[in-house]
């Protein structure tokens, strides 16, 4: 089943992008007439056909569209400081787009090892999990922000911190509202600091426990996307 | 807090390998006093400070010991396809431990692209996950076996089959018997074949879904993992 990211499709047929038709073409050898699917990363779901099998502007005909395809009965938006290694946070966007997720903010706090990040390369990252697990659509994946902007911002959903401080933690399962928006904080490598902690909960967010485990930054993050996931079937 | 990995561990002094005290004195610059913990994999959780600071042979005095630290209310084993992409694996391993296993089987399957297995590397990950979770307990690594050895061992356990294929399949949490013994098996990129999923049925595995999502072999090993655990809260 071969699948392709065309975010920008509209017409009855579609050109691919030299990139994608010297893949389409040279590298697996499809030709005119080949059956592929094209998802547009906003639950658009296409299938096609090769009408032109040209290895640099491959010409395709759609042949019919489902719209919604896949779609998901919440909204989790799931905020988390990257971590010192990239390849970590790589690894939790290809598994939270596997399993369910709709956004992704990293954000930057005060204990942040890692102050910027690049999103092209992990957007890229994002777009290759959605055409392996065959999803039409596409995580939004936003540029970092600071922790304390992110935290105010005015959102109508229902809002965690996870932290690894003892004291008034309830779990996910206890407070979920099923079908609903969620928007979770994972803080980085070395926890939250207290004043984070104090500021999320003045602004609405509320403390979570995520088992017993010390999990690190990118499974904690993954175990949030899994138990909302989970509890929303 | 410094976690060291004892199995051999038997008396009230304890001398580190050369490569942990190297680790311990050279790279963590402990000395004389130096308070640290060990896990010895079988539950055992010690508290330990260091007596003689050698760079070689660091001996240490075990100050006191906790049993059955961390102990878990069930037993969790999961047989898994290896990805040809080893690294995947390692993923699994390093996660899975961080969540919560007990046993881990790689099965060589028909459509299995990785035939064998290093598992040497493989317990060192699991070793440095434990160490980095703190758990006292040691997930077992077993060697390779085919698909149909492992199915056909008699055990006392829930046993299930997550496949690709459509029709008849239940959910785990429908299944599930809490504080048991769960035994999943979990197919290789290419799925199982039918035979297998019919030899699998016949040794009384449960056909069970992980969701609507398509999940690479690690996710799908990894889907179930927290699972059997959340279940099990």
């Amino acid at each position: 089943m071969h699948i392709f990211y065309t975010p920008d499709i509209n017409l009855e047929t579609y050109i691919l992008s030299e990139e994608e038709s010297k893949h389409c073409i040279k590298v697996l050898r499809l030709d005119s007439g080949s059956l592929l699917y094209l998802v547009d990363g906003n639950g658009g779901f296409y299938d096609a056909i090769i009408e032109d099998p040209h290895p640099k502007r491959t010409k395709l005909k759609i042949l019919g569209k489902v719209e919604n395809f896949g779609k998901r009965n919440h909204y989790l938006h799931i905020a988390i400081a990257p971590t010192k290694n990239i390849e970590r946070v790589e690894w939790f966007l290809e598994k939270a787009t596997e399993i369910g997720i709709d956004e992704i903010t990293p954000i930057i706090c005060d204990r942040s090892e890692r102050k910027e990040i690049k999103t092209e390369r992990l957007n890229k990252v994002i777009t290759s999990a959605i055409k392996q697990s065959i999803k039409a659509y596409h995580p939004k994946l936003n540029e970092a922000v600071r922790f304390n902007d992110l935290i105010t911002q005015n959102a109508n959903t229902q809002k965690f911190i996870a932290h690894c401080m003892d004291g008034g933690k309830v779990t996910i399962k206890e407070l979920l509202i099923p079908n609903s928006n969620y928007l979770i904080v994972i803080g980085p490598e070395g926890d939250f600091t207290l004043e984070e902690v104090e500021a999320a909960v003045n602004n609405n967010f509320i403390p979570v426990s995520l088992g017993d485990s010390r999990l690190r930054t990118e499974t904690a993050a993954l175990e949030a996307c899994f138990e909302i996931n989970f509890l929303n079937r």
